[in-house]
This record gives C-alpha cells, sequence and structure tokens, in this order.
C-alpha cells in the first residue's frame, strides 16, 4: 500500500539490536512508516523457505518461537494514539496464532480501531504450523466481530470456521464457482461482514498457478478474471492481494474494480522476486484493465 | 554475424573516456571490429532494463540525451573510407531517431554504402520513447530510397508509414496471416524494396511468446516455422533477427531456407541471457533443420 | 540413495590434490561413504556444462581423457574387500566407456560382486561422445551377465544393442507405449535380466518435458504416471532415477510402486538446481502418491 | 545523522521515474526523511567508480550533465517550509558547482536558513572536474557569508580561496600542524566563520591512510587523536565527517569532543563498504573513547 | 582435526528438520563424523556476524536461546558409547554457559571421559553475553576438575577463575610475558592441570593482529614464534588453536613443537574465509617450520 | 601491451571447441589480437589457484597435460608469415617447458624472429612443476642465443643456468642489491645478452610484497624505486612486467625511465584481481613519475 501512495503503518515489536533495525530498515526502503514499532524482546522471528519450482512444493520451516511479536505484552502497544488519523485497520491470522498475549493485543487493535470509526480488515491465513483448529476457531471467532472486510481461501474458511464448500479438492486444484460463491455466502451469514474476498488458486505447479478473487457484498457476487502466472516469487503473493483490495477499496473504486485490481496487483506480485510487491498504481490498472501481453514497455 | 564467421564492423560514437572503452571492449570480446568508432563527446548513453515475466512486461528506461552517440557529428565519420571493401550496411530505426545529426549521419551513410554498391538494410524498429510517428515517417521516408531490405514488426509499419493490415490487435496478440502479406506488399509497393522481412511476435506473456517471420520478395511469400519460446532473455531478439537474415542472405541461401535461418538464430537469442546470440551457424541450422526438442548433446 | 537413508559407497580414483580432495568433499557432504575412492593419477576429468533453455539444447563438452579414473588400474580395486557387507552394487555405461582397463575392473567388480550375492544392476547410458556402438556393444555385453536390473531408454537400447522399437523417433518426441514395451521384452528376453527400466522422456523443449517410465519383471509391465516438468536443471535426472529405482527395491516395494517411486525422485531432481537430489523419502512419497499440485507446505 | 538519531531531510530533486525513486527509497532506507525530494527533470546523475587499492588510486568518471538536480529550477524548493522546525542546514561544494540554478538555489537556502535562526554549515569539497577555481571562488564567496561552521582539507581551502600553508605538499603526504592551524586562522579571519573543522588525510597509499582533524572556533585549536586506516571503502569518508560533528555540536558536545567524534564517525565509515556510515552513536563513542583494537564484542 | 586426517567426532544436539540436516551436512563435508548428533527440539542456534575491518570491531549477536543443543537433556547422550575407543575428549566453555542441563551433560561427559582413560582437554572461552562471570567460576570450577589439557587467553582465566597477571591491560593491546607465564603458573597450582596453552593476541586493530602463545607443562614454559597476521576471517581462530594443539600432542610432537604446530595452524586460520580451518598438516609445518613469506606454491 | 596501445599478437593453440573459443574471447576483449592462434588437439590447459593472504601462499595445481598447445606440432605455425612485419618477440620459459615439441616450435620461432631483424625477449619464469632443472637448462640454453632481452628473477636464474648471487635467501626474502648486479652481470657474460632486467620480490607477505626491479645493459645498472604493494591478486604480475619494459623500450624510452615504467605497470597489476593487467600509460607513468599516494582522481 505504501507503493500505491498510502501513509502506510507496519505495527510490530523487534528486538532493540541491529537484527530488529535491520528489519527496521528493510520495511522503510518501501516506503512503510516504522514509527510505531516496539523494540525489545530477545530475537526476531525467522523463517527458512525452500523455493518451489515444478512438482516440487516450497517448503517453510519456522523459527519464531521466542520471537519480540510472540512475546510481547500488551503494553507494548498504545493502540488510541497509534490508530489517532487512521482510515483502516488490517491484521492476518499469523499474528494472533503467535501466543495469547498476541491474540488479546490484536482484539484490543482490532475492538480500539471499530471503536475509532476505523474500517477493519483480516486476512484468515490459517497455518498448520503455528496452531490448530480448535485454537484457531475460538480465537478467530472473537477477532471477526471486529471485521468489515474477511479475506479468505477456500482452506482458511474450512481450518477455521470448519465452513466447507461442497465439490471442492485443493491438492487437485479442482474449484468450482458454485463452491466458492457458496462459502462467502456462509461467512457473511454467520459473522455479517461487510465483504467477503476469497482469492482461488488453482496449482497446477509450483511453477504455474492459476489465479482469480472473488468478491461478495452480501448482496452481489464479482468474480475477477482469471490470470495463467508463471511464478517468479511466490512469496507475499496473498498480502498483496490483501493490500490491492484494501487501497482499492479506499480509493473509492466499485467492487467489480476493486476485485480486478487486487487480483491484477498480486498477480504481478508473483512475478517478482522478493517479499515486497513493487508495482505502480499505474502498472497494476494496465494489468487490469487487459494487457496481459508481456509486452515490452519502451 | 561476428559469431556466424562474417567480418563485422560496428560504427558508432562513444566517449574517451573509460566508460566508452568499456564498450569497445564488450564488443570486442564477441570479435566484432571497432576499429571505425569514433571518440569523443560528453556520456555514453546507457538504458535501464526491469526484466519482465507472466504478466509483468519488461521496462525499459532510456538515459541516452547527450550521448556521444546522439550528439555525434557528420565530420566524425569518413563514409567512402569506413565503407571500402564492404558488402553490405545495415542500420536500424532508432540511430536516425537519436538527433537530427545523426539522422543526417545516418542518411549520408546509406547514399554512400548505395552508391559503392553495397546492399543496404534497415530494421524500422520504432521506439515511441525516442521520436513521434511523424518525425519518424519523416526522415524514414527519405532513407529508405537507399534500402533494398526492409525488416519490420506490423507495429513498426504502422507507426512509422501509416500502414496498416486488417483485423490485428497487437496487445490482444492476434495475428493473421493475410494481414502480414499485405502490410508486406504495400511496404514494397510504395517504396520499392527487394525484400520485405515481417517479424510476428505472438506474445502470450513476457515469459512465453510465439515467434515466426514472413519474408516478401515482391513475388512470393515465404512463411517461416513458428517456435513456442520460454523466453530466457528478449533483449537482442529482434536484432538477432537481422543479423541472422543479412547472414543467410549474403552466404547465398534461398528465400525459404534464408527466413529459417533468421528466425532460429533469433529464437535461440531468446533462450540466452545478456545482450549477444552467442550461437554458431551449425546450432541455427540444427534449429532450423527441425530438431527443437532441446535434447541433450553429449 | 545417502539421502534416503542408505549407507552408501561412492568408488572410483581421484588424483592426490586438493582438486581431487574437493571432490570427495563434496561427495561427503550429502553422506555418501567416501572410504574406497582411490587416490592418484593426474588429473579430475571435468565437462563443461551450457545450460539449455526452450529450443536451445543443453551442451556438454568433455574433458576427462588422462583423468585418474580413466587411467586407473584394477589393483587399484580390492572387490572383495569393497563389497563385503554390501547388498547391492551399481554401475552406469559411462564407467566401461572410459578405457579397457577400467572396462575391466567393471568387469571385476560386477563379477564379485554378483559371486558374493549382491544384486547388480547397470544403466546403459550411451555417450557417442565416448565410444562408438560398435565398442560398446562388445564391452556391455560382457558386463550385463551379471547384471539384474537393467536400466536404459529407448535409445540406450538401440545403440548398445541394436534392439529397437518400432515407430518412435527420438527428436520428435513421439514414444508409443507398445514400442517401449517390446523394448523392454527384447532385453529380458536376450539377457536373461530380473527387471528391466526403461525411462521415458518426451522432451518438448530443453525447459519441458513429460517424464514417465515402465518397468518389466519378465511377466508384467509396471507403467508410471507420467510428470509433465518446468525443468530446474536436468543434470542428474537419469541417475536420480536409478538411484530412487535401487532404494524402493532394497526396501521392499512392490513393481508398481517401485517404478513410481523411481519417476516420482528424478522427477523431483529436475526441479533442483545442482547434481545432488536433495529429496528425502518422504517428499518423494507425497509426490508419488499423487500431490504434484507443488501448493507450499507451512 | 539519521543514523545516530538526528530528524534529517535530503533535500535534491531526482526525475519521476523507477530510477529516481529508486534512489528515494535507497535514502529510506536509512531513515532519512524525502518527503522534500522534488520530482521531475530528464535523468539521475550518476558516476562510476573503480575502487582503488595499494599504489592504484580510486578513479571517479562523472556522468551528472543534465540531471534532474543540476537542471533544477529555484521553483522546485519552497526554502521556508522545507526549513520550517529545523535547527540546522548543511550544503557542500559540489552541490553549487552543478549549475548557475543551482549555485541560485544554494543562496536561496542558506540565506533563508540563516534568516530563519538555524545554523548553517558547509563542506568546501572542491572538484576540478566540476568547476575552475575561478568559478569556485566567486560562487563559494557568496554563499560563506551565510556560513557558521566550514569544513575543508588544506586543498580545498586553497582551490577555492587561495589560502595556503606553508610546507605542505598534498600527493608526498608531508603534512605540518602548524600549517594547518594557520589555514584554519586565515579562514576565519576573512570569512568570520564561528568554526572552522579541517580534515587531515595522510595517503600513504590508497589501502591505508592517516586521518585526523583539527577545529577552531577562533579561539582555540583542536586537534583529534590520528588513526591508521586499513581502508575498506573511502567513498561518503568525508561526508561522513560531516554528519557527525553537526551530531556532536547539535547535541551539545564540547569542541574537543565534538572532533573526536567526528573523526572516529568517519573513520568506522572508512571500514564499511558501501555509501552510508552504517554506526550507531555507542559505537563511534567506543572507538572516541579510546577502544581501536578491533576486538571481536561477544 | 579431521583435516589433519584423525577421526573426528563432533558431539551436539540439532532439531530434526532440514535446517539441522543442514548443519549435518556442513560438518560431514569436512569429513567429520556426525553419527552421534542427537536429533530433536525446537530450532538451531544462530549467531549473526558483523565482520570488522581496521578500527571497527566484528561484532556478534547471539540467537542460541531455546536451540536444540541448550535444551538438550542428559538422556539424550550415551557418553560410554559415544566414547568408546576414543583417545580425547576436547570441550569449550561455550558449551556449559549454554543452559544448566548443558553443563550437567557437559560434566557427565568429562567424567566419563575422564574414568575410560581418555585425555581432556577444555578451551575456556569466556562469552560475557552467555553468562555471568559468577555463574562460570561456579560451573567451570567442577568441570576443570577432569581436565589435562586447559586453553585459554588473559581475559578467560581472569573472568572464569579470578587469574589476573600484572600490567596488561587487553584493549591496549600491551601483553608482557611474564604476566602469562604468571598466569599459566597459577591455573597449574589452582587446577593440577597437566597443561596450560595461553594465546596471546595482540590486537592492533580488526585487520592487523599479533598471534602468539604459551605453552606450560608446570615445568617449563615453551613460548611459540610470533605472527603477524592480516586478518581474512578472524571466526574460528580460537578453535583452530585448540585443534592444532590436541593433533600435536597426539601425534607425539614435542611441547615447542606442538605449540608452534597450534600456533601455526591458527595463524592460517585467520587467512582463510568461513569457519573450517582448511589446511593439511604439511601446510602447518611449513609454515610452522618458518615459511611465512606467502610465496607462490609453483 | 594492448592496453599501452600497442599492436598485439598472442600466439597459442586452443581446442577447437566452445571452451577454445571462450579462452580466445577472453584475450579479444583487451584488444589482443588473435588471428595467429592455432585450433585443434584435445584440451585446453587449466589450472587451479588458491589465492592466499598473510602467511597462506598462494598454491597452484597445474592440468595442462594433454593441452592443445603441450600437444602442438612445429607446422601449427607458419612463423615467417606470423611475424611478417613485427617488431618484436616475446616468450616465457613456461612454454618450452611443456613439451620436446613445444620447446622446438619456440626455437624455431625465436630463430625466425631474430633472423628477420626481430628484437627477441624471454622470461626464464622456471616452474619446477613443470620441469627438472637439467631439462631447463639444456632447453633453454640454446633459446637464449636468439634473445636480446632476458627477464629473470634470482631464482630463475640459480633454477635454469646455476647463476646464483651471493648473501640472499629467497624464503627469508633478504636481497642484496650486491648480489642482484651479480647475477645480471653474469648473464650478459655467458649469453651476451644485449639487456639484463631481475625483478626483485621481498616477500613479508602473501597480502604485503616489496617490488622493484634492476635493467642491465652490459655497462650500467639501473635500479627502479621501490614499492611497498598491499597485494590485491599477484596473478599476471610478473607477465605484466615484461609487458610495461617490452612497450617501455618499444617506445623509445630511455633505461631508467624504462625500468620504472616496466615496475610501476606491474606493480598496479598486482593492484587489479583477474589476469589483464588493465592500465593505460598515462596510469603507469602517473606512478612512475612519483604518486603512489594513492589518492582519489575527481
Ligand atoms: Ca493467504
Ligand atoms: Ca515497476
Ligand atoms: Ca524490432
Ligand atoms: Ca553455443
Ligand atoms: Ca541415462
Ligand atoms: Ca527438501
Ligand atoms: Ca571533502
Ligand atoms: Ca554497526
Ligand atoms: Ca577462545
Ligand atoms: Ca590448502
Ligand atoms: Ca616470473
Ligand atoms: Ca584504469
Ligand atoms: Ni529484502
Ligand atoms: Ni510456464
Ligand atoms: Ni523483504
Ligand atoms: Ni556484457
Ligand atoms: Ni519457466
Ligand atoms: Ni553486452
Ligand atoms: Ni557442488
Ligand atoms: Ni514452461
Ligand atoms: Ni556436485
Ligand atoms: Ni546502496
Ligand atoms: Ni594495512
Ligand atoms: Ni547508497
Ligand atoms: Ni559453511
Ligand atoms: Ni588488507
Ligand atoms: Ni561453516
Ligand atoms: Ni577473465
Ligand atoms: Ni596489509
Ligand atoms: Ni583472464
Amino acid at each position: 500500500m505504501a507503493n500505491f501512495g498510502l501513509d502506510s503503518y507496519f505495527v510490530t515489536k523487534v528486538p532493540a539490536n541491529p537484527i530488529g533495525q535491520s528489519a527496521v530498515n528493510h520495511l522503510r526502503r518501501f516506503g512503510v512508516n516504522t514509527g510505531f514499532i516496539a523494540r525489545g524482546g530477545d530475537r526476531l522471528g525467522i523463517y527458512f523457505l525452500e523455493s518451489g519450482a515444478s512438482q516440487r512444493p516450497s517448503k517453510v520451516v519456522y523459527d519464531r518461537a521466542h520471537s519480540a511479536i510472540a512475546e510481547a505484552k500488551p503494553e507494548d502497544f498504545n493502540w488510541p494514539e497509534i490508530l489517532a488519523g487512521a482510515r483502516w485497520f488490517h491484521f492476518t491470522g499469523i499474528t494472533p496464532a503467535l501466543s495469547d498475549a498476541v491474540a488479546e493485543i490484536t482484539l484490543q487493535a482490532a475492538k480500539t480501531a471499530k471503536g475509532m470509526g476505523l474500517t477493519v480488515s483480516c486476512d484468515l491465513n490459517y497455518r498448520k504450523k503455528l496452531w490448530t483448529t480448535e485454537k484457531a476457531n475460538q480465537v478467530m471467532s472473537r477477532l471477526v466481530q471486529y471485521v468489515d472486510l474477511c479475506i479468505a481461501n477456500e482452506e482458511d474458511a474450512e481450518k477455521v470456521f470448519g465452513i466447507k464448500a461442497a465439490d471442492t479438492d485443493i491438492t487437485k486444484g479442482a474449484l468450482s464457482d458454485a463452491g466458492y460463491k457458496d462459502v462467502a455466502r456462509q461467512l457473511v451469514e454467520r459473522f455479517g461482514f461487510k465483504y467477503v474476498a476469497i482469492t482461488l488458486r488453482e496449482s497446477r505447479s509450483a511453477s504455474d498457478n492459476g489465479w482469480s478473487a472473488l468478491l461478495y457484498d452480501g448482496k452481489e457476487y464479482y468474480k475477477s478474471r482469471k490470470y495463467d502466472i508463471h511464478i517468479v516469487d511466490r512469496v507475499g503473493g496473498g498480502d498483496s492481494f490483501g493490500g490491492g483490495l484494501i487501497y482499492a477499496l479506499l480509493s473509492g473504486k466499485q467492487p467489480q474494480e476493486a476485485i480486478e485490481f487486487a487480483v491484477a496487483a498480486s498477480c504481478l506480485k508473483h512475478t517478482i522476486p522478493g517479499d515486497f510487491n513493487m508495482v505502480a498504481v499505474d502498472e497494476v490498472e494496465a494489468l487490469a484493465g487487459g494487457d496481459g501481453s508481456g509486452r515490452v514497455q519502451r
């Protein structure tokens, strides 16, 4: 979102040492405001990624136990001060999965944001290596009370809330439109979200994916174009969808336009090495507007 | 062409400093004769390339204003001396686009070459970031009087000379054979070229292109095979087509064989990182002769 | 096989200098036992690889004349000692192609192994840059007397033993199931192998291959699934098939399961840069069991 | 200074393209505020550096003609707005050397800063490849009217203002303390500076330099310790001296302490690859306080 | 020691995941036997190193809390089995500093080793970021009961046992021979060691160190040559001294020869990038024998 | 010499494959004329270099047996044609050491050159890994009959011709001026050289060398300045001395000026990574003229 020109703050906790500072510097490079990042704790969480290709899946080894954020305390964050003047608050399901204290911190943040009139969004982002489905259900059920826009993929909805669409098999990559609409409808019905966005990944291999999404506003379904992506780097592909959707809605785009923007933004992220989506609004709009030919611009 | 065993000279102007020398060294590595490169001026033109992938197009930022070649003067080049003993003179539309003086230099070169009995070829190579269609039309119209072989893609013909084929939409990648033949015919009719070669790129994405070409000698149309290329580096893809075609015609190949050689040579360039087409004649002929299976040679 | 947890020994000869030691270190990194590698001779054989892509084939330049192994003498290896306690002995057709002495060494090894009750396997691996078909026929015919499991591709069988399947054209990539079964049947008939495994590569380009295999036990044909691989590095692709098959048979898998394991193992190798197949049994089994979706594991 | 914890703004002009943005991102990484950088113009100035070693000097080829900043116009910068709330304004002699318009912009900035009560500092930084001594004298004489702290090396003072110390020969590296004091005294006398800081580089080779400095406040001379530096990267060595001195004076250090801090900060910069001085206040103070032993901290 | 041709085992605990396996592979490359490394626990301990130069010290950030080894349990290691057939057991003070359980494990190991007749050595290796001097004193005092050879630098002896030599100031790099002899004598007196080895680092800067050592056998002092080292990588410099000394004593070298070998081995390590001392016995002996001229061997 | 602007030809033999071509391309990059390089044979000779530092010497492992040049035949080179129009012929002692045939080729070349009136120079370059002192003596004694300028270091003279200077010990780095003069005098006396140049390397460590040289014209001794070099890459250090000296003599410099130029040229080579001395005449003259301060040129 910083790339798209919005004032963006990243709120977390990093250790007060050169490793924490390096993470802060990395964010600053992209224009993200790091002014509310707390300093302290023992270590920076890391993960190891083996980048997949073709039939070989990417593989992640987490090493974030005892990280500064996992051991953060509620008093590390003064939410009314942090959220003053903001229009939107976003979190993902990875954060509350880190510890009970962090789940509590996330709850305070979401509640405060909602109370201060911000729009609140959440990407369910279920990670089986971080918590069980039972724990996720219990924690996320409380959190989503304050959420306006819920982002999920089919697996997230099933694992976190037990919401299933008929006739879909993730590892087979067979996805039915009707099934996805049904998941979106159930989510709105159960939690009263204003919007539900569902991303649809057809994983033909680690190198080639189909990528599209669905937005549901409680009344209409808005289905995006589908991109057949030749993947360069999947890391951050999901996050860039959330960023694109928030930007699109904040800047007043209509639902169909918004979901096209979000899918195009994250399609482009899949083609960029590294963990940041270094694309500008005009580049996303060129793709969303229909030019996926990849012709050289010169 | 140096790679194919021809004596090749590159004629340009570079600054008399280590940066200019480095460009000369780079050419020498490939056996290109740099003996007629003028030295002087302020700077070496550069460009920045963001290499595309999948739906993300490659992007070029030019920084060649005030380059040594853009500010070259006619007296920097003694064409009768440079062209003595040569059989062929080739230029592209990028050169005269640099400045009026360079357009004038190119005109002198082409005129001298023609007068000395060389074959003259030109790749229209329209670049919208360098000049307008009006200016291109005016300059190129004078230049092509001396041209025997004109190389273009459909966009070039339209942008430079306003010559359009029916029912083709470049960004959609929908190309009709009939349309291309029509463009070639119009070019021969209007300018009296001995040969027109048209390259046909079907840009399915920045990673996957269809690639073929058409040669027209004023009587017959010679259509090449089409390659579905998994692109490694597009830079130099067009230039390597010109190089392949000139080599093929100079070495006496018949039109069908010549266009197959040129397309195979540039197909191979798309699979090689960097800006030089490091392939030998036998490698091109193996592909042109039908083996595109990519089997290991061992 | 070391990766799959088997005690594996690599037996060869390397020069007694830092270059030979570096090769030994490289093997040790992967847990391969290097205790029977002989030291001596003049040089380590090397080869230069130009990695292909799309229509450009990979190209190998061998520089192994006068290598330590090519000039090894029978007395460099004490086979009864080396093979004591082992269950399996494997060699490929590249080794006896190096010199008459090495062919003799290989013969002694195979004969000793057979006599000591080991299972013996051989990958025909015909290399036209190393020997003629006549020489290969003569040498391999003696060697395969001691072989239980013969691994080949269609070209190997034809070049080494003149065994041809009807209606197949390698460079065209058109492979018929019936043809392959016929080759396997002829190999068993002529040499009495217990198993014949034939790998089937459909080389659509240097970047995209179909990959499958066939196992024949003299009675039944076991055909594996076929993988459409987006290739990262082909080097070691064939060897990893042999390694996978030996592991599968040694660990008691049934024929269908064994050929699926071997093909999945070598499919994964094609997606890994470098010359070692760094995959674990569970990764191979996940793919052999049907998940080729390349979804991130997290 | 951003590294030392001060709010720091870098004011310049970069082109409104990805190259300009990349420069901005690079500054942001280090916490420098880029909010007043103007966008526009044709190109980003660049230079090419051949990094020296031992007897081979580093060599710089400038390519900054026609850069966005060299062609900036006074109306690109609203100095009262930019300087509001600031305490210090710093510029170097490289900036006014770029063009008459930029000299004018620098003058407006210095004048405005002085008028608004800021402390103004200037590093003379004479560059013979950018302007003549005559032009430098004329432009800098006007600029230094507004300067409180003047930073120079002996060569700067001589080339810009014709102020010479007796018995010093730069390429011989023979520097006399008395000579430097004399230069500082003359500068204060002629221009009324509050402080003059002179850096003393003894260039024994491109790999090994002596490095120290002298601060003069019109009354006393404060001479720093001298460091024998084994150089990693000289780029930014002078700038980091200025940054260290400004930080030291802004944070209330006494003259001796301030010059020690500045010299230690720039000593450390010489040991860090790249163009930013990534050291923290405590690291500088540890060195300034006397520990140059380079012992591992663990 | 593996490099010097001894059978060497590294005993530790790593997590049963790809990161732990990667550490094991790294050790195997150098011929270290990894057969007794326990698998389990949460994570692999890591540290971040900023490599110093000139006046900038190297800086280490430890991230080893909750590592597999720090949380190891006594039952992870069966010492009688591990030590069967061994001649020597070595540990460093870093290991017992990790946790009380690991201190206990180290004690069992040392006691078992001593009881089985092995020679036991210990490098005190005090690390202030891992434990306090009080804790170190208490733990190490019990451990050294079983130690035959104690390795230390002056700081270690003071921090762990409060043993001080007169007139030495570490950060000043002023070291007196008499002082070191005194420290060695006190160590033997207090703990009854058979040998004490003291390393003497004169840290002139992070790039240039004097390096020598002293061996004391309770009767005589053996002082090595001193090397003025131009440092490439200090990591592992101390460990390689220990490795060299153990090899030298195990292979029957006399005290003077042994200390020369150990110092030469670690001198060479300082000139090799990375954390392993990839030198052979003949290379160490060539240096220990007096050739430090660095002349090319060809 | 190509760098210094002379027309330079490199004459050797490389295999007619991509590896041989790559070596040719590498030479062409630097403007060396490769038109007389013979093609054929089995392989390109290679060597492996471990780059030394401080007390660790560089180490070379040769792998040039059976290289194209080592197995070259006299008929591969037509010396009258190759030498037509040339002014100077240079060879080193490494070439005749490769094989008897190559020694014969070198003899023909030197004899032909001498007969055609060229100046002939030879760098003795004794390599103990290539031949014995007896063989070297026998071969070189015949070759030097045709030599005008002989280049050597003290070790070369002793190993090849048994010519010794008193009181010098190479590994100790203790060099006496008188000794060197004596060696030069003996060489002139015995072989009648017009010039003898002796290089004097004081190898204090692999990182720091003293470097100077002596030229003797049979009457006077010309001693150069001595450089204390902080070495970046020694490879090519000796060859660049020869190149510098030949350039200096060819361009008419007087003896003192010539030896200063040669030593300065090779001093600079020691500061440049890679195997080519990429310096221009003005850079060498600046150093030879006395500026070794390494100050940035900007
Ligand atoms: Ca997600
Ligand atoms: Ca972009
Ligand atoms: Ca083109
Ligand atoms: Ca090739
Ligand atoms: Ca094979
Ligand atoms: Ca794996
Ligand atoms: Ca300066
Ligand atoms: Ca730091
Ligand atoms: Ca230590
Ligand atoms: Ca070594
Ligand atoms: Ca030499
Ligand atoms: Ca240079
Ligand atoms: Ni990053
Ligand atoms: Ni693809
Ligand atoms: Ni990142
Ligand atoms: Ni290049
Ligand atoms: Ni691909
Ligand atoms: Ni290039
Ligand atoms: Ni490797
Ligand atoms: Ni593909
Ligand atoms: Ni390998
Ligand atoms: Ni940078
Ligand atoms: Ni130094
Ligand atoms: Ni930078
Ligand atoms: Ni490592
Ligand atoms: Ni150094
Ligand atoms: Ni390591
Ligand atoms: Ni090179
Ligand atoms: Ni040094
Ligand atoms: Ni080279």
